[in-house]
């Protein structure tokens, strides 16, 4: 069981929305804010997805990947945990994001056993058709959802949430997104067997 | 963290079928016996769901459930583990099924912040429909289901698996279950903060 | 193809909560008085599943059903177009409806090749999720379901949906239930070859 | 009501796999030639999806699209229904698939009111994971499905179903394929008001 301080949780936050003014990508920059801010031994770094591929495993040439998918496959390995924005394309995952989960799976799965959240912007359900989609996946990749709290915006609806350039505003919001990333920090801390107390 | 050495780990087992001769009910009996016989500090005990009513909330009087729901959601809440046996009915869990889990979430949420898996036999896929319908309703209850191994068994394929009371008399498909036992017993000793080690 | 007038359409109308208060039967009680009202040549009956057993197959003997999962069979068979208010029990379909679908499955499936709407009132999704879990369920039992429009009401936001009888009292949301009538008619009448002129 | 003889029926083509050897790919393949060879009045164009882009909808510029995008979605919205060869990546649609289908959404919705079918050749399920998030994806796209019969091909089980090219050489798949097609076009000549007869 470890004892020494744990040191600064990294988790990788990813946009499955690559448009510069997204919701999805504000929510990844607002969750950095937030653990800047206000909570200790986490930090998140937004990996992007933009330059990777569309998946065709014949560019996999002697057991090496494109340059952009080792880069990508690194950062998701070396994470401690991993929080998704994932936005709701057509009532399930947008592609974008799928493929880059694809092209992390290859070979060595670089997902594996990691605790994981996702959270989302969206119309009437928020987003919210894409993450349990996104939650199936998971099961494959052997990800560690938490279940709660979950966060899916309304970024349509009164009051505004974001701004015209995507960033996030409201702080209800913040205050949910950064509640998101204490369970997902506890969660991870649990699972490593260093959480505070037993909850079970 | 705890240091003790730990209790018997007691599972609930829950079978989706209500007839007698269901494969799913034997899927449960066999995990009973493979912990008796092979897997130390586990125990497994039938949590029958055929005696509940049809979920109708006007049935719950003074904060009363019925005397039968009132019976189950005391094994449930008072179980360390939940395995479920969910057979797959029209793409979907099985009525019964899904009926005890709503009793049991009712007002004081029984299931909240357990270990769980779930297995189940059946036609082409084995049931999985069946289970991926479960994880998304885990979600909401807050199970922790473990990701693998995944235990779908091809009921009418052969070699045959059950005999003609249900009885689970393949030997591969019973090492299978066993795996899964003991997954989901590593799995809540890691929730616990109990785990052997640190496995991030 | 048909020449002749169409008759009647009749609709059979089913609600997922056996709760006598319950929103989702409000909205059955809903679309019977709509059709009454102001959509010709179509009638809804309310077809109550409170009635039928948890399923069992040990309770068929002789291939004959219990007398009340017989009547409920009949009227599924004989209707032309299924109409489910669904309520979201923890994420996925409420028990007592699965264990409908389920009994009128068994032998003949009633529902095979029936065109079919879902609706749903609660909270957050307005009981979305299990319109998707049903739709799944449909697959199997061939059921065509139709695309749009969709109706999730979110029964706890202003404005008032239902009175404390579970009676759609909103006039938006009225509208709303008639454009789905509306679509399953047209829908279930270009299936049978009496549509107004090909869509396609 | 049509009453001329109905034209050829052209059905897209799409495989979610770009990859060369692909047995999804084969299956495309292996409907275009089971139509040449054996149903009257349907011929499937294989539309492929390799050249698009990643979705970003920073690539539309004064209402158009990238021109590889604007190919596809004329493709998609001149075809009379849509055959998806849908592998299973990670227990859910391909990245590349997704990406296509949100492509041909975007403004004027190219694949509304299409009928529709999904095949899959994969592991254990044989690919059916990925078939029901696509369904789920038909509803918002407005898809017409049809339920049956369903082809779930476990590629890797014997006997043996692809050559090393990815052709489909085992002639009962063949057989099921052929089935599929025949049911799609049925659904396609009843929706658009031709069938043989009323099958309600």
């Amino acid at each position: 069981m470890a004892s020494v301080k744990p040191a600064v949780l990294r988790i990788a936050g990813i946009s499955g929305s690559l448009r510069k003014g997204s919701y999805n990508r504000g929510l990844i920059r607002s969750a950095i804010e937030i653990c800047n801010e206000s909570i200790k031994d986490v930090e998140v770094e937004h990996v992007d997805i933009t330059p990777l591929p569309l998946l065709n495993t014949d560019l996999e040439v002697d057991g090496k990947f494109p340059a952009p998918v080792e880069e990508f496959r690194q950062k998701i390995a070396s994470a401690d945990a991993i929080l998704f924005a994932s936005p709701e394309y057509n009532y399930s995952i947008a592609g974008p994001l799928k493929n880059a989960i694809d092209w992390a799976s290859r070979g060595q799965n670089c997902w594996a056993d990691k605790p994981a959240a996702v959270i989302s912007a969206g119309g009437f359900f928020g987003g919210g058709r894409s993450q349990y989609h996104l939650r199936q996946v998971g099961v494959f990749l052997d990800l560690h959802f938490i279940n709660k709290p979950e966060l899916c915006i309304q970024a349509f609806s009164p009051p505004q949430k974001f701004d015209s350039e995507g960033n996030l505003i409201d702080a209800d919001t913040k205050e949910r997104l950064k509640q998101v990333i204490l369970s997902l920090q506890a969660f991870t801390l649990r699972l490593k067997g260093e959480g505070a107390a037993s909850e079970l």
